[in-house]
């Protein structure tokens, strides 16, 4: 990738790997330090935006000035430029708030998960730690700064955060404040830096050896983008394209209320439901009411045939059929809509839902709604997604609603993590082996010949390291 | 990458994705069958490879026969020749044993880690399953479709399976004994599928809708070049580049014993020692004594210049210095040698031991030995592998001794799973959330406004899924 870099930028690939360099040596530092450290920092943190909060705000209105002329001028929506205002609301205060909950966390490190005596004074301790260098790559939202480093160095990983260049203002200001507080503990300033360019992205990308993970916060193509760029794990989700099957046994209230809950409490997030599976059984009775309900709610249903025809033949017809009900192409069902807009589809039998829901959903969250014990036990198996979910909504796919106390994302990965990722996720582990026998200990004395020591494999009981 | 192939292989794409397809159709029917019966198939699997003993054997005759020309004209080595034959010593009967003692193992799936009740009658449940469709790449031994089929199989994994060319034969005939042994079961026969070309891989690397995990087992430039060609998550080891820390109050007893065993055990495995850094303290006494062990073990030294002195001016000088004590180039500190070779470093403290082994090696497993408990801890934190070890010897990182009852390879990766891996690493988990309220669950009715209910967040103890 370095190579096709304009002349323009020819000296980006150095500096990235001195931030890189300085990223690791930070993180390779501050294995040494207390974890309590990483608590006193994010309090810290927080006392050093509230100092600097008027300096923020000022870069924050140039960004959103500058953002007002793009809106002006077409190149930006307005969604994008309300996101981009931090004094919209209590934005401000939940930041600072949720500083203070994540430093409240338990700590995901040093958590011995598997310990076991090999031998006679041998002992093996899996405990856990953080990752290292974080790469973190997000759009527009400028908080994300301030949330994707307090996560960091909660769970003891260094990181380089890119933010989307509009609120390139505001995250250097927020990048300030946190070098600031961090110069005041005994943690390394270089443990969180901020790049601007796309251009140290890409060479940062090609640094698999100081750079340990990388986090694309945002779009499918984002995400997707950076996978093929890059040697380095990636942890991202790409999109969210989350289903509904109304079962043979579906009870009505349920399916109302479960299904109108999924696709309109957020219709813009990934855990929304984009398409309605329905049992062919329910199509004259139960599918109506669950269409008008939608209809209601000011839902465009794009349908098959089947479920066309249901509703086209009711007498008396559900109401707005004309403007909120049509044909669906088979496009839709592979399109996160993100909208008010579902698709429909009929089925002849669970299986056959499993089947249409493995083959075009994302693999994120998917719902049943049924009264069958077996059926519920076989969609929740059957179905190959991170979060499969009976007579609930989809919405409840999310961090905090799970009580993880945050969320770092939703990885629609299989690897490492999967759905609604919590500090852990931030986590992996190594190994402790310790002899304390009187000559150390050495594998040559194992084995299966006369006179050999057999491995003894007797589980300790611990939750941390006892040295 | 498809698109760089030559005409002759032009046919592979498409035969690439009908086998990726067949792979995750497997892997989906596979969902609804009871684990049992991959016990059961792993036993069939071992019925059908007694029965097609002979077949097997003469394959391998083939692959043997063609092999030994290749090191007649020098294209081959004699010890991958040896890795080749299934006759020698115990191999067949350990083969066999290996499937029946993974068919025993606890099943790695259905195991619930986390249970929360998040409202009344809202349950959710954090639980194992298979990760989809593995690819697994290996270099010559045939006995390794066994091992990787039966580790698959028990962790409900599909896989498609490519060895090395050398073992074509073997590896066709194997596969097609396994393939006969599940088609007695009622899990698919494409659970299990062997591809034989380079081109099918490539093909295969592109299809990340199909294969959810990628696992080279082989050469450090195999699992780069697949880490560089796929989008694919990659589970591989890159290289072992263990080292043994000879620590200030470092015990002589247990230095030499370590570091011999560390080193001579098993020379070519990558859990053995091929760096030993000597604090400065030690290079007037202990060094010698350890050097004389080496030595005597018939070990090459290579030695940066203190600890070259401290040799050359003992006296009597130790025996073999002229023929096996040489000095140290920079790169042989980067270098996995799998032979009797080991560079050798003297530092100055505790922290530039620390230093050096981060810096150059594989983090895979690195030693200290050492009396003094404080430094043992600050090692085994600041070291940044996947095992720290301490007065015990590198050859212990290995998943039979940690006693996983299996190894599915080391990873040097730290995503996902690291170090020894067992049959764990082969699986994933998903969210199961079940509502039993009366009118199901909507994420609607939570939040902070009046009336709004609460998260309850109360631990479920549980070890299954109740439905």
């Amino acid at each position: 990738m370095a190579s096709s870099s304009s002349s323009l930028i020819s000296q980006e690939p150095t500096s990235a790997k001195l931030i890189a360099k300085a990223a690791k040596t930070a993180f390779e530092a501050s294995q040494l330090i207390p974890s309590s450290e990483r608590v006193s920092a994010l309090h810290e943190i927080k006392k050093e935006l509230e100092n600097a909060k008027e300096k923020i705000l000022e870069a924050n209105k140039r960004d959103l000035e500058a953002a007002q002329n793009e809106v002006i001028s077409g190149r930006m929506s307005s969604t994008l430029l309300k996101r981009l205002d931090l004094t919209k609301g209590d934005k401000w205060d939940s930041m600072l708030q949720g500083v203070t909950d994540v430093a409240n966390l338990p700590d995901p490190t040093g958590v011995v998960t598997y310990a076991s005596e090999l031998d006679d004074d041998l002992e093996l301790y899996r405990v856990s730690c953080p990752i290292g260098v974080l790469l973190v790559i997000f759009e527009a939202r400028p908080e994300v700064v301030v949330n994707i480093a307090t996560l960091a160095i909660k769970s003891g990983n260094a990181a380089i955060l890119k933010g989307g260049k509009e609120s390139n203002e505001t995250a250097q200001e927020l990048s300030a404040a946190i070098q600031t507080a961090l110069s005041k503990t005994s943690l390394p300033s270089t443990y969180i830096q901020a790049i601007q360019t796309r251009a140290e992205v890409s060479a940062l990308l090609e640094l698999d050896q100081y750079i340990d993970l990388v986090i694309p916060r945002g779009s499918n193509s984002l995400v997707r983008s950076i996978q093929n760029s890059t040697r380095i794990p990636v942890m991202g989700h790409a999109d969210g394209l989350c289903s509904v099957y109304l079962d043979e046994t579906a009870d009505s209230e349920k399916s109302v209320r479960v299904v109108v809950d999924s696709k309109t409490d957020y219709p813009a997030a990934c855990n929304s439901a984009e398409t309605l599976v329905v049992h062919r059984s329910l199509l004259s009775n139960l599918w109506p009411k669950v269409a008008e309900a939608l209809v209601q709610a000011d839902v465009q249903l794009l349908c098959d045939a089947a479920s066309l025809i249901a509703l086209t033949s009711q007498t008396p017809p559900i109401p707005r059929l004309a403007t909120h009900v049509h044909p669906v192409t088979p496009s839709a069902y592979m399109t996160e809509h993100l909208s008010l807009t579902m698709a429909v589809v009929t089925v002849d039998s669970l299986q056959a839902a499993i089947t249409h829901i493995n083959a075009h959903s994302s693999h994120h969250t998917d719902c049943i709604v049924t009264e069958n014990e077996q059926a519920a036990s076989t969609f929740c198996r059957g179905v190959d997604s991170a979060g499969t979910f009976v007579n609930a909504s989809t919405r409840f796919a999310d961090g905090f609603r799970y009580g993880f106390g945050t969320e770092v994302g939703i990885s629609t990965g299989r690897i490492h993590a999967r759905g609604p990722v919590g500090l852990e996720g931030l986590a992996t582990y190594k190994y402790m082996l310790r002899s304390k026998g009187d000559k150390g200990h050495v594998v040559g004395e194992f084995g299966s010949g006369e006179g050999r020591k057999k491995y003894k494999h007797a589980p300790i009981q611990a939750t941390s390291v006892p040295f």
